[in-house]
């Protein structure tokens, strides 16, 4: 039989009706506020003809609208399809094509770089507004734990973008497992800077319903307005990447203050001297390994051990298990492989298919990395090519398709380069055809590709460094750059 | 695909090894201890032949060495069916038969009462130690959540104890649920006063692995160390019932510390006075309700509604759903139906097999009770007839059977009676063949039930109300002592 549990957002508007769920801008909504309203949005757009299981792209920036689309589209039981906004057309385009989306809900704004779709199959924020309501099509009195909630599209080492399908089941366990290792108080409130269409953004949304507590929703990350909600505004919880840890700690004039318990930091380690900057502003930071594919942290480092295990990523989440592999062998202590995952927040699938990155249960997330003998994860490479960018993820192989496209460019290669502000940037490595100027092919880049994955330097090769059976060697791309 | 998690101890202990898990007199074990002494007594039990999925019943009055006995036994896949120690010898020599037990481990104390067992069937702590290992025979490195995990018996209407099936999955949604509404501080420390073989115990023994908390197990119920220990030993959570809660406000002299967070009271609603006293002693007192089909709790009452919502049991837990039917119609706000429950922590059925009880995932109580406009669950009687005698259940029909199988009882009806300590007592109506001492039926009765079963009163009557049917009508039976 189906696991079934109630509408998380009907139950944690039933149970706390009165407690503040979310707040944006100059607005503040309860649960009991968020509930009924996101029920007249899912009026508003079962209008449009939104049934169960329709697949529905969201394509926004940050805002209580957004909060609100999402909730209406679950109490639908649409699945929900997150566009990044910082796409390329080209990048949408295949992306709603490959998802089979119905439309795409966007914000005004975005209606032109959406030029290539039908006007049916884009809903501006304004048409939402005037839409008339059609009553009791409330579809989800219940949650099918089975059922597809969302979808967003991670790119494998094939570099074609795949969509991750993320359950109810995956985003219930995730939420448990977290509130497992870092506790819980129905007075926590979660300041979410980071994008709702990312994992890490919609994995705060969903705690909030299943915790009841309130989240604090900015359009974008800005360090000052950020600590500003840290000092003013009783938050307790932050997520954050790297970068923007660091932009904080430049902003931060005075220390948190002791309601403020959890700086949630993703997308690799911190380094020492960050590490230490926190430690003398007595900044909790935990430190978590996790992907679009275990829907949030799959393990995190409590800041008691953060000095003792520098650059660990911690141990795993209570409801799940983490093993090195190598050549289909468990690797001992210390030894380094294939991390592998599993546990009931770990994704089922993409939409187009499974691929070997599933067996038994597991999930080879491609990242390599070690154990120690206490069980703390050492994330030695995100996927042995992957390059983190201010917490995007940008795989090379995508990047060198587009350059390859180009008449001029025999072949191509990819690889990060260290940055103070962004971690890493990609940067390029092209044999051409004949003398073409590198700002030509960075154009032709952005053409095709979100800003971030633009190359920053593209230097000219008369080969690249290739084995036996003619795969790029990247790591020695890296030992060219570092010459 | 069977969902599954890893061993929860011994993920508890990967995780926090040195937390302090158990304490029970002097000694403190730590989850990486617990977890150790767990596997050994797992290697001496499976010397006996325990293997996955065997029947193994555990006799014993609270004690470190129960505690162990369970792990030991959820190491081995084995299903823990666990005995009352109040009761009679028939009364368990019914259950050990009717569950299939491969043999009962007992306190040495205990071997006189279960007699009627071969010295293969009864296992007694000081053969336990005896044993020797057998190495390497844990086999439940992992969790298969829909597994059974323990069993426990309890009445119905019919008055043949039955069974009860509780998984692995019933007992983390229990865990996972409660959590989710007392919040979740790993510096908790839960109080176990009530018997561990009732799921008022072992609930929190599940919890203390799931939530990496300790857990202080007493042996038995004493209010003067129970408060003593609250004052005294950072207690911040307790499980008990009205009678418990009564004997440790007439105990109480000071005000428990701010630390402790909550007095979880089961088995019925606080009365008005006794809830009075607790405000003015500041003590956080949420009412529950729940029973061994829902393991644990379902529904609680928060204290800031206790005053606002008297007699209520709150709400239902969020993975829960309650409603109150009639006639197979649902009852609307603050109409009296039968209490009707869904949940991943609701049993699936009983040993013996499922019952009428279950339809479409629901379970029909058989108590009755209605919900307020505002979603609050008031229980208005137990299962019609329950009678609940400090904290047990007292199901009237297998006293009623017990008394009609004396030569001289013609028929018999019991129903409950206050009382300033219990709660409630049974008292019995008989009508006789011919003149027989009462004092010879409650002898009668002492030898095939549990003390706390044997009618307190024996009333002789010349008939019995009945209705057209012939069905006994046991409240009116309440109206004659009234009388």
């Amino acid at each position: 039989m189906n696991q079934t549990m109630p509408n998380w957002l009907y139950q944690r508007s039933l149970l706390t009706p009165d407690r503040q769920a979310v707040q944006y801008e100059d607005q503040v909504l309860t649960f009991k506020q968020l509930y009924g309203q996101s029920v007249q949005r899912a009026e508003k757009l079962a209008n449009l003809g939104v049934r169960k299981s329709n697949h529905i792209g969201v394509y926004m920036t940050n805002s209580l609208d957004m909060v609100l689309n999402i909730h209406a589209l679950f109490h639908l039981g649409a699945v929900v399809v997150f566009l990044n906004t910082k796409l390329s057309a080209r990048e949408l385009q295949y992306q709603i094509e490959d998802s089979k989306l119905q439309f795409v809900i966007m914000d005004d704004h975005f209606e032109e770089v959406l030029s290539f779709l039908s006007n049916q199959k884009k809903i501006s924020m304004s048409k939402v507004y005037d839409l008339d309501l059609l009553k009791n099509t409330m579809n989800a009195r219940e949650v099918v734990l089975s059922n597809v909630a969302t979808m967003m599209y991670t790119s494998g080492t094939t570099g074609r973008p795949k969509a991750v399908l993320q359950t109810y089941e995956n985003h219930w366990w995730s939420a448990v497992g977290s509130a497992l290792n870092l506790g819980l108080d129905h007075r926590d409130c979660w300041l979410v800077t980071v994008p709702l269409f990312h994992i890490s953004g919609l994995s705060i949304l969903i705690r909030s319903m299943i915790y009841g507590i309130k989240i604090i929703v900015h359009d974008k990350f800005d360090p000052v307005l950020t600590n500003a909600a840290i000092m003013n505004e009783k938050v307790t919880i932050i997520s954050v990447v790297n970068t923007m840890l660091q932009l904080m700690i430049e902003d931060l004039k005075e220390v948190y203050p002791p309601s403020f318990r959890c700086m949630l930091v993703g997308g690799g380690p911190v380094d020492d001297f960050l590490l230490e900057q926190c430690k003398k502003r007595e900044i909790p930071v935990y430190q978590t390994y996790g992907m679009t594919e275990t829907c949030s942290q799959i393990a995190t480092l409590s800041p008691e051990s953060s000095m003792v295990k520098l650059g660990s990523a911690g141990k795993p989440l209570f409801p799940c298990q983490i093993k090195i592999m190598n050549d289909g062998k468990l690797c001992p202590a210390n030894q380094v492989g294939e991390i592998t995952v599993k546990g009931l927040n770990v994704t089922r699938g993409y939409y187009s298919g499974t691929t070997r990155a599933f067996h038994e249960g597991w999930f080879f997330t491609g990242d390599l990395g070690y154990l120690d003998e206490e069980g703390f994860l050492y994330v030695v490479d995100r996927r042995s090519d992957l390059i983190i960018s201010g917490g995007e993820n940008i795989y090379p192989v995508e990047i060198e398709q587009v350059l390859q496209s180009h008449p001029e460019v025999i072949e191509a290669g990819v690889v990060g380069e260290k940055h103070s502000i962004w971690g890493q940037v990609p940067v390029a490595f092209v044999v051409l055809e004949s003398t073409v100027d590198t700002k030509v092919l960075q154009d032709f880049c952005y053409q095709r590709l979100a800003k971030y994955k633009i190359p920053k330097k593209i230097y000219v090769m008369d080969r690249l460094p290739r084995n036996a059976t003619n795969k790029l060697l990247r790591h020695k791309l890296k030992d060219i750059q570092h010459d």
